[in-house]
């Protein structure tokens, strides 16, 4: 673990004695003697502990710092992303990326309503998702703080967000799965986004009768192919592979040792299909009869080779390597995991995975080595029912760890510890990973899922804070309903023992996984520049608007209003059209001053832009209502904002 | 004020005497003294000043430990409502309102769908709003916890949320206006919600071309009628007042004194109207000529009797008492208030009105008592150029105050200060309602909109807290790229001076107004009961579903899914309809343990509904496409929550 300047930890026991000290030394005399009994007073009076005031102490952000990690975390069904501070734990941004968001105009303008509808499925519209793993894009396995990758579980689909300007670029499916868990997470180098998906459904879409679930249901995954520079994900030089029909769970990419191989768990290798007023078991007792589910091992490497061979078959535009073709071709195999498991986590040097079943009481530790030798021997302890070479189990482990009930997740420093999420405990778990010894549990509220270390999932973690990622919240805040927050805990590694140090209520959806980076890794822009930049295409838009060219013009489209805001105007700031009218807005904020933002908003037409500086935005709209639409500037940009205003006229 | 327990405010320079002192009593000996170089190694290590730690240590909150104020934000342009704890700064909820929101399954189900369409205009799907001025529903001008008010300014809508369980109830709007900003404010026994109108425009619709502004364009004010047994605004008991086109900003009820009265500013008395391509002024000039503008003082309790009396017109549905009507009846004066102002705030006793302008220095303290008497006497400086009579501005104030650059709001303490928001300085001001001197500035980060105080806006304000809603953050948090969060800034008002505590960044949104309510006058439920509540109606619903009574039934109408939802299946969990069918799943959430919520989503339908123990949700759709769609829970609920699922399937 790399010490810090923190990691001088006061033992809090000892926090008391110095104020019962300042207080005795004093006492009776000196000016400071009133002053000691104020902060014992402020103690007593917010009934804080010692551990609370060294608590306080390290997480207390005073305005202006900055803070020194950011959390990408998933914003669960909110469909978004949340990002937050560390230590200080506020919420910085609510990134839109599944779920229209008036405050940035997401969804309210032309060129991030098609990416949103480039996301619809079916024919459908979908304005929501279940987002669940966030992946940071890394360079040799360690977070680059270029790009964050977000899955969306409910519909199966995956968003780019650049993290130059902290907006989504893009979304992407493949009708080959309906359902995602397994994703996002990347290879080393980000050459590919993975994303598993996790209740089967006939490839490719399609019916067929569930009683036909063995034979006509199946898993996959799917490897997506980034190109960096375009910083877009290219659909066509993806591909596929069919798997099981067992529900896969989380996955993980290799790296170092391990680099080219993925390794996705599963649960319900029973083929439960549910259908529980139909006389058949639910799902919940139906998957959970094994003792062992089965850790997938891909050699995505070679799955990559074989796609450039052509042996693949295209299924509803992606290029899928059969069930059979990888077995033939040696690069899927299988071996048993303890009951149900959640997650498969790859130790930061790549040497090792360690898996946790929900309803084991141990982190399983796995050797890549082992495995890779048993592959290479072709020594398997048989076949799945699909043909699926299984890997003897007790050959690819180096050891097991109780940990206790319900062991989720796991995490690492770079002490060579592990910290894994213990959900029906509630607690977090350390442990050795040299000596797979169980050294410390922390309590936790509660019910914990997923855990993060400061980058605790890459080849060099920082060891510095843990946050327990807790999905009940009874009892902990003000009371808000029914429905309630979930929480996130932050923990302090630096010390002999783990210390609790913040509470963060989440106020919108459901995190399931988050990722923690060093705030210097992370250089957004302040403004888009040159001016007249479309930050969907991260070009200057052909519409854009130069400050004296502004100007309405009736073409055989419509009307072309070319519009630009600045401190307190829009030009023009009168819109005269006729009812029936298509109006196309084109505007540009002509600002370059940090923070600068316009909001663009008219009355009843469902319009709300955010213009930031530099931006430029295209609102297509219909006139198809007669009357006198206000239209204002939504940001409180100066003190004349409340004049930062004109009107939409419709003649009938 | 009210001391309280933190009134016992520790001399801050004095706390590193503390330390030092700690430090030199100790030095050479006895095991502590460790631990005092330890307490100061941890300031330096973080850089925290002797402030910093009595900040810190005033606004920490160990876990589990419950926030003693509640600050019910408007969330500004994402068209919700945001529930922050004081003194921890966290953020508890987005309460969804004006804007569909997965996570809460706000217009992702019937119910809520159709709430959220009830408040759509002239026929246009509305899927935003500009959230502007919470009001908290009030008993004797107090506080009282049980209901929330909040306007769209963008689209002149008013919705009601209970807090009860913290969820939205109703969306009204009137076709009379188009636009809204002086709303909302209650009346002290929440007899009315008040929705001033802001840009005019002709009322009740219709086109007139705006070089008819003078003649055709008028503002409103609306009271809409509050039933608080219903807990709903009752449209048909509501009424409105024309006024002139001005556009009226603010407004705040009397109280107490000025009980039954109501007072809306105004700025743009000149009419301008922009035209700034067609070679007008832009408004922001264009408004700003006169050196005052006009308060508008309205006497609700006689125009509730002139309304009884039928001396109103219908328009759109609303009965508005013309401003004729007003101006014959003696129950709308105006007078002058210096240059553009922004608030107006009526003192806690009711006596006094204070009006700052942006555009001047002062905050201008005016007396009802004098008001009152110029309009016994009728006493008027004029008329301006509708007839309304000008009450004589000198005789109306008891003084002013000089603010600074750019004040606009202000709130008030229990102890006869008031709290004046500097927009231009950035910076907040006290200042003696008695003397009306100006005691104190503090500087805030930055531009500073409203400013909020303990149940500030109350006839017994607590005096404990303000908070500064800053509308620039550059340079505050971490950068976020372009589009930055707002910042509201914690300042204990219990010592001898202003102390800022903490920085709070707003990830959505921006909010404009906020109020803080003590934490125990809100007493929500944490559950649903009896099993099979319908939040919308705060009623069992006819579909509810009890367990063992669960079933799929094909009827005239379609597939009747009656359903229910506990840890850790769905009964049925076989969802089996034909391509075409139209589905009506009845879903009822059979817990009733503290927040057991389960979500039900369909892959690729956009459903996404969130079950909150013991609550009953309908959703109809049409099964338009044939396959195989998994359905599940997307809470995590239990160690099996992956295994909530099941399938729709959808024969061809």
């Amino acid at each position: 673990m790399r010490r810090t300047r923190l990691s001088v930890i006061i033992p809090t026991v000892a926090l008391a004695a110095i104020f019962v000290a300042a207080l005795a030394c004093r006492a009776g005399g000196g000016a400071s003697a009133g002053a000691s009994a104020g902060i014992q007073q402020l103690m007593q009076a917010r009934n804080l502990s010692e551990e609370n005031v060294t608590a306080a102490l390290k997480t207390y952000t005073p305005t202006g710092v900055k803070d020194e990690y950011y959390i990408f975390a998933s914003g669960g069904h909110s469909g978004q992303v949340l990002v937050i501070g560390v230590p200080s734990m506020r919420i910085l941004k609510v990134i839109a990326v599944f779920t229209p968001e008036p405050w940035q105009g997401y969804g309210y303008g032309d060129q991030t309503t098609e990416l949103l509808r480039s996301g619809d499925r079916d024919g459908m519209q979908l304005n929501w998702a279940d987002t669940h793993h966030p992946a940071l894009s890394e360079t040799g396995g360690d977070y680059d703080g270029q790009y964050l990758f977000i899955n969306d579980k409910a519909n199966a689909r995956v968003a780019v967000i650049s993290l130059h300007d902290f907006t989504t670029k893009q979304i992407v499916y493949s009708d080959l799965i309906r359902n995602d868990h397994g994703g996002t997470f990347v290879t080393p180098n980000t050459e590919y986004v993975i994303e598993g998906g996790q209740y089967p459904a006939p490839l490719g879409g399609g019916y067929e009768p569930i009683e036909s679930y063995q034979e006509k249901y199946r898993g996959a995954v799917i490897f997506w192919k980034f190109d960096r520079e375009k910083g877009r994900i290219v659909p066509e030089q993806s591909f596929a592979m069919e798997l099981p029909p067992y529900m896969q769970d989380l996955s993980d990419a290799g790296k170092l040792a391990s680099d080219g191989w993925a390794f996705i768990n599963s649960f319900n290798t029973e083929m439960s299909y549910g259908g529980n007023a139909e006389g058949n078991p639910p799902l919940e007792s139906g998957a959970s009869q094994n003792d062992m589910d089965y850790l997938h091992i891909i050699n995505w490497r070679k799955a990559e080779e074989l796609v450039a061979a052509g042996k693949f078959e295209t299924i509803a535009g992606t290029r899928v390597i059969r069930l059979q073709t990888a077995i033939d071709e040696g690069i899927l195999h299988l071996v048993g995991e303890p009951k149900s498991p959640h997650g498969v986590d790859v130790t930061p040097d790549g040497t090792e995975m360690v898996v946790s079943g929900k309803l084991d009481t141990h982190a399983t530790v796995y050797s890549f080595e082992k495995i890779k030798a048993l592959i290479e021997q072709k020594k398997y302890a048989g076949m799945d029912g699909f043909g699926v070479p299984i890997l003897p189990f007790e050959e690819t482990i180096r050891g097991q760890v109780e940990i206790g009930l319900g062991p989720l997740h796991t995490q690492f420093d770079g002490d060579g510890n592990a910290y894994t999420s213990v959900f029906i405990e509630s607690a977090a778990a350390k442990w050795s990973l040299k000596d797979l010894q169980l050294i410390e549990k922390i309590p936790v509220h509660y019910n914990i899922g997923h855990i993060l270390a400061a980058e605790g999932d890459t080849v060099n973690p920082d060891g510095r804070y843990l946050v327990a990622m807790n999905k009940w919240a009874l009892d902990r805040f003000a009371d808000v309903g029914p429905l309630l927050p979930q929480n996130f805990q932050l923990i302090d590694l630096t010390g002999e023992k783990m210390q609790l140090l913040a509470d963060l209520p989440i106020p919108i959806g459901e995190p399931h996984y988050a990722q923690m980076i060093k705030a210097d890794k992370i250089k957004p822009i302040t403004a888009y520049t040159p001016v007249g930049i479309n930050p969907n295409t991260d070009q200057e838009d052909p519409f854009k608007v130069v400050g004296g060219e502004e100007g309405i013009e009736r073409k055989a489209d419509g009307v072309h209003v070319k519009m630009t805001a600045v401190r307190s105007h829009f030009t023009p700031d009168t819109i005269r059209v006729k009812k029936g009218d298509t109006v196309h807005l084109h505007i540009t904020n002509v600002e370059q001053a940090h923070d600068a933002t316009h909001g663009f908003a008219i009355a009843s037409y469902n319009i709300n832009l955010s213009l930031e500086p530099g931006e430029h935005a295209n609102v297509t709209f219909k006139a198809d209502k007669a009357g006198v639409f206000p239209l204002y500037c939504t940001e409180f940009c100066s003190a004349l904002h409340l004049e930062m205003a004109g009107y939409l006229l419709v003649e009938p």
